[in-house]
């Protein structure tokens, strides 16, 4: 097991209703005038809004609304929130939505507190040293950004989606109610589920001494998490499916997925570059499209931990680790199939000429190389990409 | 999935050679003057106190010291370290040691900003509403201690042992450097194998709704441990299983394991009347005795739990599930007895005429029933420390 920190604050506020407690415990923390972001009016039409509105009046909570946090936040919107948050002088930033309104409340409070642009965070050019607190009611079971110290981005200028970590990423509180997720549609349901899949699945894979534990939560939490996904695609309303998958969304990006283990997420960052330049795909639909063949591309360095997921999570039974492997592959493949998940990138009517730029996204320019069992340098990842057609 | 609030705020800092950045740690939170709790020598004796010394006075820390924690902490202890810790004014208590000095630190730390008498606390008279920081570096793996809200105490006027749960308990930090359980016995490795997994399997066994995600965890979880401690038995410096062990411990008690699920440990409440009343009985010693003699008493009123604990954990092969339940707990029982644990009170040389002081001690004089699948009445608790026999 390799050394690592495990620091995990975020309050979760679980279960059903507990959005009606968000006024309440605003209060409690002593925040009296926040800033709430949202996006593009699915919280007004599920009457959402005017639920969480009353809870924060009823509280006397002075609310700075910032509606039309758009899928893949743009980098326009935050400096626009940071001037906002400024000017009106906020005490905390409240999401209510998915990762986009998450993750873009979190670039506008680490950047509220920043005097030089917000973009020098992903940009590596600095590191945020103070923010405002974020807290959020969730209401899409997907990127765990309500639990995770990361947030993406996408710079429209550049045309670029980039993260960073940072422990002024941690939510202080979650509210978590599985009943706000019923009326998610089956496809974006489907791209959630991919990604917790993917964040347990690139920690699970990455390269390390044995992590036990770590291994049997991870395939603990897919197997529960793929068997919840069976559930939900012909009853979208099982109250414990949602649930299963909303917990799962907060525990598989956490940090607990990875503890002992490198932290490197290899398939996200061939996806960033995919839906940074396509923003019309879904980054779990991508995701879905790159996970089998980056694994196809990578498993026979490492047949043995293939193998291992192949039993444990999918019941494959054959005793060759190079079979079992490939097996285990072709039933998450199966099983994206079963959950309506493309599988190829021609499903986009992407032409396969893009993947020569698209490689070059995802290396930076050939200036860096995607860990995990080999370097893949610009050519593998190329590969990888034309493996998705 | 019952609703539930997760709160781990617990800092870990896990991995080798961590213990000496304790003067670091403290110093970055901005504490100058500690008070260090430990138990009787055996940190002088490996060496660990003057590398923590070392390392404080290296960050200016000044420190307090109480040595002298006892196993099973004493309250007079207790009271006389918030005296001391009062009359120095330090700004927080570092345990370094297991649960006992852990605990101790705990009761110390909200004694020290409560007027009362901290034995208010585990008698329900009061809560806390204030507390000093505590952080530790943890030197045992069993109770959990270093990341859950409860802390347990004896009261040796009284001879009873009682415990309580509050959010002030939760360590600020726990440095967990797997190294320093090398030197741990046997004997009391074992009894903290059996502490962390009756962690897990009392909440497992719990009543409640579908967590099939929380359920997977408990699981995976077990098995892991189980694993680990096959190897310790032969190889006690395996770093990786004691690793495995150590990580167990935070996570089995820190409310991972009882996601959603009822928070009741029945089997802790027989064990606090039986360690309250001989306390030459270690608590995991009493456990190993205490599980299957509960086990064997109530399964028959969930045979569908025990049977799915029987095969997914014991790897039992057996379709009837009271059959499989009953193997189950035989499983248990052979392991228990495998890392040299007792089955039976005998082995304590306790008179089986014990047996109605212990129920009585168990169920407060008759006042309380013990909960999970039957509400266990005074009759019940007697027969179930008659099958301890």
């Amino acid at each position: 097991m390799l050394d690592f920190t495990y620091y995990t604050p975020t309050k979760v506020i679980f279960g059903k209703d507990s959005h009606k407690k968000v006024g309440k415990i605003i209060k409690d923390y002593g925040y009296k005038k926040i800033m709430m972001q949202y996006g593009k009016g699915s919280i007004i039409k599920s009457g959402l809004y005017d639920e969480v509105m009353r809870s924060l009046k009823e509280n006397d909570i002075e609310v700075v609304e910032m509606g039309g946090v758009e899928p893949n936040p743009k980098l326009s919107f935050v400096r626009k929130a940071i001037d906002v948050a400024r000017k009106e002088n906020v005490e905390m930033i409240l999401a209510v939505g998915g990762g986009s309104a998450i993750d873009s409340s979190k670039y506008t409070a680490s950047g509220a507190k920043y005097d030089g642009d917000v973009w020098d965070f992903p940009s590596r050019i600095a590191t945020p040293e103070d923010a405002l607190p974020v807290g959020c009611i969730l209401t899409n079971s997907a990127a765990g950004s309500e639990m995770s110290s990361s947030a993406v981005i996408s710079n429209e200028e550049l045309n670029i989606k980039r993260g960073y970590n940072s422990e002024f990423n941690r939510c202080k509180f979650a509210i978590c109610n599985p009943e706000l997720t019923y009326t998610v549609s089956k496809y974006q349901t489907s791209c959630g589920i991919v990604d917790i899949m993917s964040h347990t699945m690139e920690r699970y894979f990455s390269v390390c001494p044995p992590t036990d534990l770590t291994d049997r939560i991870c395939e603990g939490l897919l197997k529960s998490v793929i068997k919840s996904a069976k559930v939900l695609m012909d009853n979208p309303n099982d109250y414990d499916a949602r649930a299963t998958i909303m917990w799962a969304s907060s525990l598989s990006h956490n940090d607990l997925t990875g503890s002992g283990r490198q932290h490197v997420l290899p398939v996200h960052q061939f996806e960033h570059a995919l839906s940074g330049e396509y923003h019309e795909i879904a980054h779990g639909a991508g995701l879905a499209v790159l996970l089998p063949a980056w694994a196809r591309y990578v498993y026979k360095h490492n047949p043995e931990r293939f193998s291992q997921f192949a039993r444990r999570v999918w019941d494959i039974e054959d005793n060759d680790d190079l079979g079992a492997s490939l097996k285990g592959i072709e039933a998450m493949e199966a099983f994206f199939k079963f959950i309506d998940m493309p599988l190829k990138l021609r499903e986009f009517n992407i032409p396969q000429s893009c993947t020569e730029r698209l490689a070059d996204l995802c290396t930076y320019g050939k200036q860096r190389t995607i860990p995990t069992y080999i370097e893949l340098e610009y050519d593998d990842v190329k590969n990888i990409f034309d493996l998705c057609y």
